[in-house]
């Protein structure tokens, strides 16, 4: 396929390029041959692992800092072709505890970047992680991308302004930037060890260590689900096809029940139990009921589709973490990267 | 009308004090017996001026600092009844070009104030002042409530961020929070100084000084004004009204093309020309067409109507200017304020 060779000895970049999508992101990348580097600030709670890029370390350029920072945003936008700017905190729960923290990550950050961009490197192609949570509580579903965006959360206002400065820049400035409005991803290298970056990664860590599994309310709020690979290859499609410019995307999959996920996972690992547990207040509040988006337009215009079927995706996730339990199941130590 | 006598002894704080909206409300305000304490950050190049409160400064509690500190918010907010939080930057033009600027200003400093409410007086109310700049080109006139949001530039996805947090605080927290999305407010004590801050004080200041007002285009563009006198009653009914809690408000007026309004600013004036002059690059890159907006709603709920017709509120306007143009046509000086 045409997209994947036209990465080969291309200058990218991917900004939070040691979190979940990143460092996935970058092992395609390599093995696709572009010359690949990552930018991280190691932000306290989010998806940044050491163990990520164990086996590609040698192969990356790594730079230790913030895209906030103008002067590192500089360094890293110079020269590259693509950048895929995947940096952000995802947490919901932890937007509403550290509301400042949130806005610097998922907002300012990005102004910031985007600003290095206009004026170091304006030909660059910019591809930003959006979420369907920018849409809030679904007026209709499956949520299409003229849907009105109307977040929920302070994490959902601030990923939104994120994606915005990306078309105003785009809109006033010519930059060449996309936003693919991710729904809920799951696989190798995602987060589990604690609650608060999405259901997924929790659900798979208590079936892995035999626990319960908490499912709020009736567990029948629906979720589309989107593997790695399949997140990863809408990435790819959008970094080099000019019809993506300007443009948002939503990717999505098939609805599948909160409980029936659950009961999957305890299926596939062969330990934990489900559990139905009443709402927690400070979850209901935020929550947004089903909701699960249409691919149809990333499928008109870039052929993509998941193709992932649940169980298989599963499947290698936890085939994956019984081999990494250990090192995913602790907090990653900054020490073990190189320059630190 | 007993809303008005509601104010009597209340402790109230004004953010951006020193500006157009918030000195016009602090006059009010102490007229109504009200004790006013204001806060500003003498933002460059926006609208705060000493000439604003020099009849009233013995009469207020001033505090120079800005929001977006936390030790500033938290002095600021405690121990108010009501908190009118107009704080931010309204250039369209400058957020082009000062992004990050824009960002602290209209964002994270309403981000910051809400936790200081948060923590310290979480039983005041909070108005906020949002914009119609926060719907982006209209899809259909006049705009409502429930239009879509999808502003054309930084400063209107800023605003917006701004206002959305006041309504997480509310569902999340329990905040009485409120926003009066104004449209473009004329009047007494507006920056007139520079073009950066809405067409009317520029025209108004041409027309004074005998110069070219410049249209753009054919001058056709409709937009409605609401004449300050307005805007400061829509917040005095708004402050008091349990109604409000959660809700946001447009303000609207009756569209006029931008050639009738210049015409009109020479015809009072006496003075000054009106040109037509073809679209500048960077303004018709941000421009959003004609736009006004339905007062339908506050209208129902609070009882607000603009009462000022446009000839009589330019009217006023010109009077004040020739009095005070001296004081208006050069930027302020900090150090004319108490404690500088």
């Amino acid at each position: 396929m045409d997209y994947l060779s036209s990465y080969r000895n291309r200058p990218v970049l991917i900004t939070g390029g040691l979190g979940f999508i990143g460092s996935n992101l970058a092992h395609r990348l390599l093995a696709l041959g572009a010359r690949v580097t990552l930018v991280d600030n190691l932000l306290p709670d989010t998806g940044w692992h050491p163990a990520n890029i164990q086996d590609i370390r040698a192969q990356v350029r790594l730079i230790l800092g913030d895209i906030g920072d103008a002067s590192v945003a500089e360094d890293a936008v110079r020269g590259q072709d693509i950048i895929f700017n995947l940096a952000g905190s995802i947490s919901h729960i932890d937007s509403m505890r550290q509301p400042l923290m949130d806005l610097d990550a998922n907002a300012r950050a990005h102004l910031v970047l985007l600003e290095a961009v206009r004026r170091i490197n304006p030909a660059a192609r910019v591809l930003y992680a959006g979420t369907r949570q920018q849409y809030g509580s679904p007026q209709y579903l499956p949520v299409d991308e003229n849907h009105r965006n109307l977040p929920n959360d302070i994490n959902g206002i601030n990923k939104l302004a994120g994606e915005w400065y990306h078309r105003i820049y785009q809109r006033a400035h010519g930059l060449a930037t996309c936003s693919l409005r991710l729904t809920n991803t799951y696989g190798p290298r995602q987060l589990i060890r604690h609650p608060r970056q999405g259901f997924i990664g929790w659900f798979v860590r208590q079936a892995l260590l035999g626990e319960r599994i908490t499912v709020f309310g009736d567990g029948r709020q629906l979720r589309d689900l989107v593997e790695i690979t399949d997140v990863v290859d809408a990435f790819l499609r959008a970094g080099v096809s000019e019809s993506a410019w300007g443009q948002v995307f939503n990717l999505g999959g098939k609805p599948v029940s909160l409980l029936d996920i659950a009961r999957l996972c305890v299926e596939i690992s062969g330990r934990g139990r489900v559990e139905l547990v009443p709402w927690p207040e400070d979850r209901a509040k935020i929550d947004i009921g089903n909701v699960y988006c249409s691919y149809q337009k990333i499928h008109s215009s870039l052929g993509w589709r998941p193709r992932t079927p649940l169980r298989a995706g599963l499947q290698r996730m936890f085939d994956f973490y019984r081999r990494e339990a250990a090192r995913y199941l602790e907090p990653p130590d900054p020490q073990s990267l190189p320059g630190r």
